[in-house]
């Protein structure tokens, strides 16, 4: 697997959110090795849960699946930037690196808004690259808001 | 039943989650007319877990249980400052007003740290009272402490 193919997932799993009438955002994680350990998209509306963001989802999933509260080794990968929630779920995960698509000037929490992984009481911060796969990502949300307005 | 009451069924999750090994956190969501919709306590150990604060299993409860995401009429009691992620969280499920017992300097996330509802980005912003049975919330999580260390 190339060091992107995650991202195509989550792509992937953002498309399939919007299909069900959900903000189209799309999560993977992987550990050292590449391999997949969780993928999730948007339920918010569906569980009616405004806490079911595809990162949430994916973490406690891939966190469940092992049995064990810290993934250390692990990338998350979404196809947008972290809320304030999921960035500081991001880090009670203790996640070693995020890589992300669109940049969320509106609702990030990671380069944008509270910017919690940069106070000075978060206690791990993971390593976090954006931009992947922008120009997708922020297409797939332009085109399910422009739908809905 | 007063309007401090579900602090002391907050406080008394929170020394159940204490007994279950759980770092002694408590929760208690409650409706306009002061009845109980959910409570929990912190399950982070239990669920390996690291999102499953006492507030986020409260709300997902209420919200679940009423079949609609939003809290809007609805009043969080919680026996410590909210982290940045749970103050999200209480945001995005629109939650009234937030009652919380202990301040916590080191990991809250609403008077301290990344002071997430007071990011302009932040658009539902609870009333939000602190100090509630204080001294009570602290001690408990004190003694915890001091037993593991």
């Amino acid at each position: 697997m190339t060091e992107a193919a995650p991202m195509a997932l989550a792509l992937e799993e953002a498309r399939a959110a919007g299909a069900r009438g959900e903000v189209p955002v799309g999560a993977v994680v992987t550990d050292a090795a590449g391999r997949i350990l969780a993928r999730a998209g948007n339920e918010v509306e569906a569980r009616h849960d405004p806490s079911a963001h595809a990162e949430m989802l994916a973490l406690r999933a891939a966190a469940a699946a092992r049995g064990a509260k810290w993934l250390a080794d692990a990338t998350l990968w979404v196809t947008l930037e972290p809320c304030p929630m999921c960035a500081q779920a991001i880090s009670f995960f203790r996640v070693r690196r995020v890589v992300f698509g669109a940049y969320d000037p509106k609702g990030g929490g990671v380069e944008h808004g509270a910017r919690v992984l940069a106070a000075p009481s978060c206690h791990h911060v993971p390593e976090v690259v954006g931009g992947m796969r922008e120009s997708e990502a922020a297409a797939l949300l332009r085109a399910f808001f422009q739908a809905r307005r």
